[in-house]
This record gives structure tokens, C-alpha cells and sequence, in this order.
């Protein structure tokens, strides 16, 4: 297998929270969500290259925060851009050599062990693979004056880390910037290349809101694995 | 507004879950959730009638639990039947006069009482209401082959309490049972009626896996609402 890179993107400055402190810095059972995220990838394999990509100006912050709780795992850190797209971008430029790529939300602590393994495995046999659950509610589509009940069967819900093959993920971060383009996955699709589905673990939420964070609590509470 | 009754479906035995207990009546922060799910409808509204669809040989054990923990909101009690379809098929079977009907899952004890307000409000002018919210994550439809990306802003995921007049209701469940049916305004849609959506509240999932049970207890330790 090719050598394995995690580009964590934790450029968000949380505004969603209506708090100063952006999400992937809050605490949650003791220390920043980044850290448990970076810990998750480290476990799963210590020589996986961590690149962390930060909003600019809490730069400073985070090193202060790896300082306050002696955070040692060996990462690279890069300046975000203004969208998710921009920030991928700055992330992946200049790689060495061809690679796989995980790219991971800063603000999913939750995924497993196995999800990640799952995406490697999979990304290093066809070029991509992202990880999906299925859809656990009933599912509409609205449509002018309404909506219609649609099958839910045929749907996934889509995570993180979405693994690439790095010359893929190269090739379509050249593309210029469009607004549709809201996953990896989409960027790498709009070249013409397949995406690779594998199961994802549910539980691997983003932490988006109040009760996200003490959902991860809850969680991280009730696991061995942590 | 024509009278309120609220359909509490709790008649599943709960295989998922690997456990004897069926997880409507599985403890919550110290009661059992079927009594968390029908306390918030009786706090919405203390007029409204309560009926609840059980497990047959569950109902013992039901009763049991009322005297166990002094439960003491007036409800109905009927016997469920081999499908959700069929349970609310006994389950609406003698209503007595038009009156607006919420059929809500025992396992969504998370449900806020605005959210039940704004869902009879609507089912009282559009003759049905059910709650949605939009869908959180990236989202992929699968097709032959693969799958394609889709714009998760033009879907929903539904949620319960689905409100309508009793008597949209009645001739939807009128209809032979089919496979399709999997929530009550799939059924009342099949009948040429129109859906109104409003808007749910995210926490109000259905508890189905030991760490949604973590999730709710999370999001119960922190609320002022209960």
C-alpha cells in the first residue's frame, strides 16, 4: 500500500455555536475535539503523516493548547482558506510522491478505528473511497407545492475521511472553485472519476451544536476504544 | 381546533437492541422512555387523549411499570399488530368523532412540545402535518454501478408526530396493507392526499441502538424542558 497521509481540516472559525471558541478547539472530556480526532488516526497507524489545516489567526491558540496538555503527536500545520475547498487545496500542495490522501473533518472525533481502515483499503484498491451509513428516517424530496415520499434504500448518508489516491485528489483541487462543490468526493467526481462507497460507523458525527458535543461526551464515555 | 389525541405506537419487541427488554421500555435518567415519550404530549397539552399501541405480552409488564414508578397519565391501552400498519390500524379502530390524530414512535421521547404545537396547528389548516429536518451530512443516491452525488438540500428526513384529521387517517388505513408503507403519510399520501411539512426539532430521534439511549440521556441531563 501506498503511504498514508491525513489532511485533518480544522479551518472553521465556529460561528455556528455563537461562542469565540471554534468547535474543534472546545473540550470535551478533557481535552480539544482535534486532539481526540488526531488521536483516532494516530492509533489506527502511528506512521500515518498528520497535516492539520488551521484558521490562521488561532494558530497561536492551538499551539498554545498542545502545550497545555503535553500533545505530542507529530503534525504539519497549514493556513486555512476562505471555504472548506480553499482549505483541501492549500492542504494537498506540495506532496512528495503519490500517496493515499484520508481527508477528515476537524469536528469528527467519533469515527472508528475500522472506518478509517476500511477507507485506506478500499481507496488503495479502486482510487477512492469515502464512508456512508444508511438513512435512519424516512426520507422526502420537496418538489414544487410539496414534497413526495422517496426510498430511502436507494440513499447514504456521506462522512469523513474520504481517501484518495493523491495524483486524483491532485488533479481536481486544479479545478477552479465552484459552490456545489461541498465534499471531496464531489470534487474528485466532477473530473469523471468513481467514487468508492464503504460503511462508515453512525455514531461518526460532525459537532455542529451543543448536544453534538455532549452526544461525543456520551460516546466517548461508554468506549473501550478511547 | 377538533379535539387531540396522540397515538403513542410501542409495539415492537426489540431485537435490535439484543436484549429482552423492548427499548420503549428501557430506563431513561430513571424511568422507562415510553413514560418520557407520553409525559412530553401530556405536558403539551393535558387534554389530550392518550392511547397507546403495546405488545401483547407486554402489557403486563407495562402495568406493572405504571405502579412501579406511579405513572399516572390517563391512556388507553390497545393490542399491536404484526406491522406498524397494522398496529395503527387497532390503533385508530373506534374513534368516536373528527378529532386531529399524532402518531408518534414510543422510542422518540426526545420530541419537543413546539414541535408538536406547530404539527397539530398545521394538520388543523392542511389537514396534515408531519415534522422534517434537513439532512446534516453529504448525501448519495446509489445507481447501477456506483452512485452520483445529489443536492441534500432539496430532501428532508422525517420525523413523528405525523398529525392528521381523523378522518384522512381512518380511509388511509382502510387500504389493504403494502410493503411500501413505511410511515403514516406514505400511507395517507397513497390515497391522493398532499403532505405539509414543518419544521421538527434535530434531537428528536428514534431510539434504536444502546448509544442513541447515551444520546438521549445526554441531551435529557441538559434540558430544562423536562
Amino acid at each position: 500500500m501506498l503511504d498514508k497521509i491525513v489532511l485533518i481540516v480544522a479551518a472553521g472559525a465556529g460561528t455556528r455555536m455563537q461562542n469565540n471558541v471554534p468547535k474543534q478547539f472546545m473540550p470535551l472530556r478533557g481535552k480539544p475535539v482535534l486532539m481526540w480526532t488526531m488521536q483516532v488516526f494516530h492509533d489506527s497507524d502511528p506512521f500515518m503523516k498528520v497535516i492539520v489545516v488551521l484558521p490562521e489567526a488561532f494558530i497561536p491558540v492551538w499551539e498554545g493548547l498542545c502545550q497545555k496538555y503535553d500533545f505530542v503527536i507529530p503534525h504539519q500545520k497549514k493556513v486555512g482558506g476562505p471555504t472548506r475547498f480553499h482549505s483541501v487545496k492549500r492542504g494537498i500542495e506540495g506532496l512528495e510522491k503519490d500517496c493515499l490522501v484520508a481527508v477528515h473533518d476537524g469536528v469528527r472525533p467519533l469515527v472508528s478505528m475500522q472506518t478509517i481502515d476500511r477507507c485506506f483499503e478500499a481507496a488503495s484498491a479502486y482510487g477512492s473511497a469515502i464512508p456512508c451509513i444508511e438513512i435512519p428516517e424516512s426520507l422526502r424530496k420537496t418538489v414544487k407545492g410539496g414534497s413526495v415520499h422517496v426510498d430511502r434504500s436507494k440513499y447514504r448518508l456521506i462522512q469523513t475521511p474520504q481517501v484518495f489516491k493523491s495524483s486524483l485528489l491532485e488533479k481536481a483541487y486544479r479545478q477552479p472553485y465552484r459552490e456545489q462543490f461541498t465534499d471531496d468526493a464531489n470534487v474528485v467526481e466532477s473530473t469523471g472519476c468513481k467514487i468508492h462507497l464503504v460503511q462508515g460507523n453512525p455514531e461518526n458525527i460532525k459537532i455542529t451544536h451543543m448536544h453534538d458535543l455532549a452526544y461525543a461526551e456520551s460516546i466517548l464515555a461508554g468506549s473501550t476504544a478511547h
